[in-house]
C-alpha cells in the first residue's frame, strides 16, 4: 500500500513570544519537527509541544537548528562539521529528555532552516549530522530533501532516511527547488500543489518547471506552518491523500 | 568500608575562554560536574569533557545551571518550580546524548551556583528538580548540599542522593554553611581542610564554628577547581583519605 | 494649564515574532518606551520602532530590562547595583544611536519589568540607574512609580523625573499599587479606569482599594499594550482627557 | 612628519571569562578597539576597558562583530546590508554611551573578525557599515583593511578612513593578505615583522611572498593581542618605530 507521512515544524515559540498553529496542525499532521531552542523554542515549549504531539498521537522529531535566535536560523553560518555534530547532539538529547519524561521517544531528527540547507548541499555537514544521530540512536530517521547530500549522508551511516517534497515549491530539472527569488517558484493554488503532492507520492514523479517529468522519492511531505491557511491546507492534503488510497501515517 | 567521592565541576569553558584546570583536576576526582551550556559550557566543551572523563574513569553528573552565562549563574533569578523542571530537563538531556555517544552515560545531577543555594532552600524548586531527574531517569544520583531541601526532595521522590560537603567551608551549629561575607567562614589552611574532611567522612561529625560537635552526612565532597592551588589540593586530599583507609571513589 | 502624557511600552518585537500593536498605539500616545535588545528587541525592531514614532511625532524613550529575553525581563535578578548602572548604560546608549542617525533624540528612560519594580523599591539599584543616565545625559527624563525610590533617586540626582500612574491598577492606602494575585487589584471596567485617570491627572488624587483619598503625583499614565483592546482604549482616553480640558502631550 | 597608529582589540573577557592583556598592552598602543558585546565583551568589561584606555591616554574605538558570542564573531553569518547597519548602530552607541559617561567619545570603528573581512570583500556589507556610521557621527573615523572595499565605502560616504595593516602577515601581489592556511602566510620572525612594519609606514611599499615590491596605505598597525608574547611584541615595535623617527600616535 502507498504510504506518506506529513511533517510541520513545531514548537518555535519562545517565552512570551507565540508562532505558529500547533494545536490545530497537529490534527492533521503524522509527525512533529520540535525545534530545540537554538533557532526557537524554550524548554517550556518543548514540553508543551512534546505533550501535545503525544495526545494527538503525532510523532515526535527533533529540529535542531543553528544558534542564531535573532534570524530565526534562516542565516547560514560557516560552521565546521564538528561544530555541526556537537550543536545537533546537543539539541536532539535535550528533546530527547522531554519525551523520554513523557513516556515516548524520538522518531527522527530534520534539521532546521539554514542548517538543512547546508547540509543538503555540503557532504561534510551531511556526514557530521548523520554521525551525531547515528552515534546517538540509530533507529532515528534522518529527514532530508529528496535527493541532497543529508540523505547520501544518512545511507551511508546506516541510517534509515526519510526523503522530503514539497507540497508548494516548484522543481528543477535536477530535482532540486526552484529558488524562492525565481518566478513561480512558488506554487500558490491549492489545486497545483495537491496535484504535485499526489503525483509525487503515488507516481513518484513530479513535472518540472520546464515541463519535463522526473523521478523523485517522496517519504514525507513538508507541511509549512506558518501561513495563514496552514492548518486548513494540511485539512485539506490529508483528505485529498486519503481520497486517493494514500495511507497517511508517520514511519514508526 | 568508609567511603566517600570527589566532585568537581569541570567543562566550564565557552567558545575561545577557558577556565579551569579539568585536564589536571580529572586524576585526583571521582566525579565531575560538567557544565550543560545555560551558566558556562558550550557542546564542544561537554563532548570534550566528557570524552576526557571517560578517559580518566571519572563519573559523569550533569551540572545544570541558570541562563545566565553572563553572571555564570550565580544570580538568583526569581523562577517558577516549572521553569527549574524543564530547564534541568533540557540541560540534563543536552549532557546525557553526549554520554550516550562515547557509550557511557550519566551517573549523577547536581545543580550549579544559585540554582543550587535555590533549591537547597526551596521545597518546591527541590521537588521539581528531583521530579526532573525521576522522570527521565530514575537511577540518576541527586547530588546537594548535606542536610538541604534539595537531599529531602530527592529522598522524598524515591532517589539515590549524595549528600554534599565542603573542605574549605566553616559550618554553622545547625549543619549550614557560614555566609562568605562573614569571618572565618572560609577555611584557608590545607591541614584544617584535609582535617575537616577527613573527621567528616571516618566519623561523620563536623566542629562547627562556635566549637559545637554536629553530625553531618558526607557522601561526596566538593572540590573548587577555581583555585590556583585547586589540582594539588585535589591530589594532597585524596593521598591523605586513601592513607586514612578511606575509599576514595564515585558511586556506581 | 493641566497636561499629563501617555505612554506604552513599544518595539518588543524579536527577529521573526511579533509583539503588540504598535501602529495603532503610536497614533494615541505621546511618550514610547523602546525596548532595547535584553528584554525583548533587536537592532531592527529598535531602529523601526524609533522611525516610526518620529513620523508620528511621539516622544522616544528607552526602556532597558533585565538580560533575560525568554523571561521577557520579567523575573527577578540578583543584580548589583554596579551591573545595573551599566546595563542601563549600555542599552540606552543603543537606543540613542537609532535616534541620532534619525535625527532625534531620546526624551526618557523607563526601567521595563523586574527592573523597573526592583528599582522602585531599592534605593542603591535605583541610584545606580539615576546615575547612570545623568552621567550619559542628564537631560533625560527619567519614568518611575510614583512614590518610588527610582522616582527618589532621580530627584536626588538632579534628574527631572516622570511620576507614573495606572490607568487599570487599584492603589492601597500607602500609594502602593495593589499587588496583582489579590482580588480587585485589576480594575476592568473602562469607566472605572478613565475616572480613576481623570481624577489622579486633575485633582492629584487617588480613592484607594479601602475608599480613601490619598494624594498622588500622575505626569505619565501608563498604557499597557499587550491587551486585546490596548489601542482602542488608548484612543478612549485621550479622547476623554481632552474632553475633560486636559492638554495630553509628551514632556520636550 | 611620518605617523602611525598602533590599535589593538580591547575588552573582550566577559562575564567571568578572562582574555587578553589589556592593561599591560595599553601601554604601547595608541587605539584601543573595545568589544561590543556581541562577539565579546559585557557592560561591566566594557565600561572598565574604557576607563582604563582613558587613564592611559589611548583613543577608544567600537569594535563591534556578529552576534555570535560562541563562535567570537568569527563564523561568517550570511547577514543582510541593512542587518549589518543595524547590528553596528547598536553597538557602536552602546560603546558611546560608556565614553561620555566617562568624559570622553570615539575615535573610530573597526569591525570585527569575520564581519570585517566580509565587509572587505563586500562592498553593499560596507556601505551599510559606513552609511550607520556616518548618520551616527561623521566625524568617526572607519578602520578597514587597507585596499578593501570598506575603505573605499568609507572615503565614498565621507568619512575618514584609517588603512590598517598587520606586521605578521605575508601579502601577496594584489594587496591581499595571504590566507593562514598558506605556506608562510604568518611571519614569525619578530625582526621580519618589525622590519615589514618599518617598510611599510616609512616608504609606503611593502614586499609581496613572490618577491614584488607594491605600494601601501598604512595609517594604522594591527597588533594581535592573544599571542603570548603580544605586549612584548607591541613595546619592542613601538620602540623601534620611534627610534625610526615615526610618530607613534592615535588619529585625534
Amino acid at each position: 500500500m502507498i504510504r506518506v507521512d506529513l511533517n510541520c515544524d513545531m514548537g518555535e515559540s519562545y517565552g512570551v513570544y507565540s508562532l505558529g498553529n500547533d494545536t490545530e496542525l497537529l490534527l492533521s499532521i503524522t509527525s512533529a519537527n520540535i525545534a530545540c531552542g537554538y533557532h526557537a523554542g524554550d524548554p517550556a515549549v518543548m514540553r508543551a509541544t512534546v505533550r501535545q504531539a503525544i495526545e494527538k498521537g503525532v510523532a515526535i522529531g527533533a529540529h535542531p537548528g543553528l544558534p542564531d535566535l535573532a534570524g530565526f536560523g534562516r542565516r547560514r553560518m560557516d560552521i565546521t562539521p564538528e561544530e555541526a555534530y556537537d550543536m545537533v547532539t546537543y539539541q536532539v538529547g535535550a528533546l530527547m529528555a522531554f519525551a523520554i519524561q513523557e513516556g515516548s521517544g524520538l522518531q527522527h531528527v530534520k534539521p532546521h532552516g539554514a542548517l538543512y540547507n547546508m547540509a543538503a548541499a555540503s557532504r561534510p555537514l551531511a556526514d557530521a549530522i548523520a554521525s551525531a544521530i547515528n552515534r546517538l540512536d540509530p533507529t532515528l530517521i534522518l529527514y532530508g530533501l529528496a535527493g541532497s547530500e543529508l540523505i547520501k549522508a544518512g545511507e551511508a551511516a546506516g541510517l534509515r532516511t526519510a526523503s522530503e517534497v514539497f507540497a508548494d515549491r516548484a522543481y528543477q530539472e535536477d530535482g532540486s527547488l526552484t529558488p524562492r527569488n525565481m518566478p513561480n517558484a512558488i506554487i500558490t493554488e491549492l489545486e497545483d500543489s495537491i496535484a504535485q503532492v499526489i503525483r509525487m507520492v503515488k507516481e513518484r514523479t513530479i513535472v518540472t518547471m520546464t515541463g519535463k517529468m522526473i523521478p523523485i522519492q517522496a517519504d514525507t511531505i513538508c507541511i509549512h506552518g506558518d501561513g495563514v491557511n496552514a492548518a486548513s491546507f494540511a485539512r485539506t492534503l490529508r483528505a485529498r491523500l486519503e481520497v486517493e488510497g494514500v495511507n497517511v501515517q508517520a514511519f514508526f
